[in-house]
């Protein structure tokens, strides 16, 4: 995965080898649009434009759920029974603990044996040492570049604790949670909010007790029926199975259809996508804007001095916001 | 309403008046922190400076629900249950839709006849013709003047569509949701997410079909049983009862006590105020960057150009960022 930094990439080059889907290519353009060198920057820009055009055909599927709820296998399962019927598929990981950790916990092709092995199947891990805000930037870029190489379904995978789903959803088309059977203690560790984001909810695991996980769907569908329906128009259904007994992963995949088409005759997988995009740039511009002023030490300095005073009732947050754009 | 534009505040009568708790002097504050008008800004600021020392003493409830849920009605038999108590309640209202319309819907007086005639009520609509965010933010300053008034509870209350009560939520102690009895139709108008905000859920109008009203209850909490506990560490109930008849509303009272005290004890309450500040600082360090930013009309131009190329996949995000940024 590291990049020899003295070689300078050939762009044409870049760009021929990832259009005719070749993964040691698609690997080096990924790696230079995660790249934060000043000098990659321009570089990272072109590349971009040219593979745009190619791009956008896959259906991008967010896929979370708490550790322990049997995430790789089941991107095994669902990706094994992909590339059986002639899909390509890629996946992406959004993983802040592998972030901080400077590298994946248990390393994606270890967790994921048979996938990695597939030729149609295409692996890539978080960038180690990169804000959940960098990642979430490249891993966007990175969909692009696996389209413009050619892959049909492009999972984006993410662990369903801190904000990283959130920047998930905003990402992907359809959003899948993966639960265990069983709705009390073993949900305590999803985050609030999760459920309400979900295209689809896969009770993994459904092979022991079918009665616990035939209540716990019951208990997901109760719930979800609360909820007012998503802007898609979209039902969001509840499947039980199994991801090693390979037991409805093709349902998933139905399912992901049916959406796919669904609301692409609705119009509303286009709107989304743009809406998306629109989104997403204007985040950047905030997130430059923010970036630019708080690189000043004298302004983080204030900052800080300006968040004692809040905190103990020194001064008001009007005065505080004065004192720093106008003193 | 009208603040008379050629008469100067004196800041010492103002203070003065505030804090001996004159209704007609709050008004006066209200307005004055109300204004977008630059020469009132420093005088705000001075304001606020002097009564922050003697704000922070009240209970701050914030109240959503759906129109047609008797939020009015709640916020009437609520309020006479605090003043009968001795207690001083304020009634501040984000109303999205009311400074769209250029003033309250229904008018606040006319909505809480019998409030709007306590002495020890003090109720203020939305300011006119404002956007969500000037009304977020004098809505929390209008906190801090009712508190230094002497106000034992504060209701701020929003209509539950939108974003409005998130902007709650980040300003109150304890948000209480109004529902209707029956599960289904009645909560299609609600956002998506806004259960899981909720300290509190009080379902009103139970005064008819008690097993509807009971069913509702249970499928609420087996919905809230799915989400995990909050990080104040409070078990949200859920209570049946009628505003009309004034049944339940002492029991919410309680609850609202109940929880003061336990997140108090915690630390908890504490803790959340002082991070809501800090939250809300960094959000108008935010604001104020984009403002500052997007007022300039070369800019304006530059981003719609820039968004009709991303939508119509002629740029990548990354490229229209640059060139906003450089070119």
């Amino acid at each position: 995965m590291q990049r020899e930094r003295n070689k300078k990439y050939n762009l044409d080059a870049l760009t021929d080898g990832i259009l005719s889907g070749k993964n040691q290519w698609l690997s080096k353009g990924i790696t230079l649009v995660e790249s934060l060198l000043t000098e990659d920057r321009k570089e990272s820009s072109n590349l971009m434009e040219r593979l745009l055009p190619s791009s956008g055909k896959s259906l991008r599927i967010g896929i979370t759920g708490v550790p322990g709820v049997g995430k790789s296998t089941f991107i095994e399962a669902f990706g094994s029974h992909l590339t059986k019927l002639g899909k390509k598929l890629a996946v992406l990981s959004i993983d802040p603990s592998s972030s901080i950790s400077k590298g994946s916990i248990l390393g994606d092709k270890t967790r994921m044996a048979q996938l990695s092995m597939d030729s149609n199947a295409f692996i890539r891990p978080s960038p180690a040492g990169s804000s959940l805000g960098g990642v979430a930037t490249s891993t966007r870029e990175s969909i692009i570049l696996c389209e413009a190489a050619g892959y049909d379904v492009i999972i984006v995978e993410t662990v369903g604790v801190g904000q990283s789903e959130t920047i998930v959803k905003n990402m992907v088309d359809f959003f899948l949670l993966l639960m265990l059977p069983g709705s009390g203690d073993e949900l305590q560790g999803i985050k609030r909010g999760i459920m309400e984001m979900a295209d689809g909810i896969f009770i993994n695991k459904s092979d022991g007790n079918m009665e616990r996980a035939k209540r716990a769907r019951k208990d997901f569908q109760n719930a979800l029926h609360l909820f007012p329906p998503a802007a898609s128009g979209w039902t969001v259904p509840v499947e039980l199975g199994s991801s090693l007994e390979k037991d409805g992963i093709g349902e998933i995949l139905e399912i992901c259809e049916k959406f796919n088409t669904q609301t692409s005759e609705s119009g509303w997988f286009e709107e989304n996508r743009k809406n998306q995009e629109i989104k997403w740039f204007h985040q950047l511009i905030g997130q430059r804007l923010e970036a630019d002023f708080y690189s000043y030490s004298i302004t983080k300095e204030k900052i800080k001095k300006a968040e004692e005073m809040i905190s103990s009732a020194q001064t008001s947050v009007r005065k505080a916001l004065d004192d720093l754009f106008f003193a």
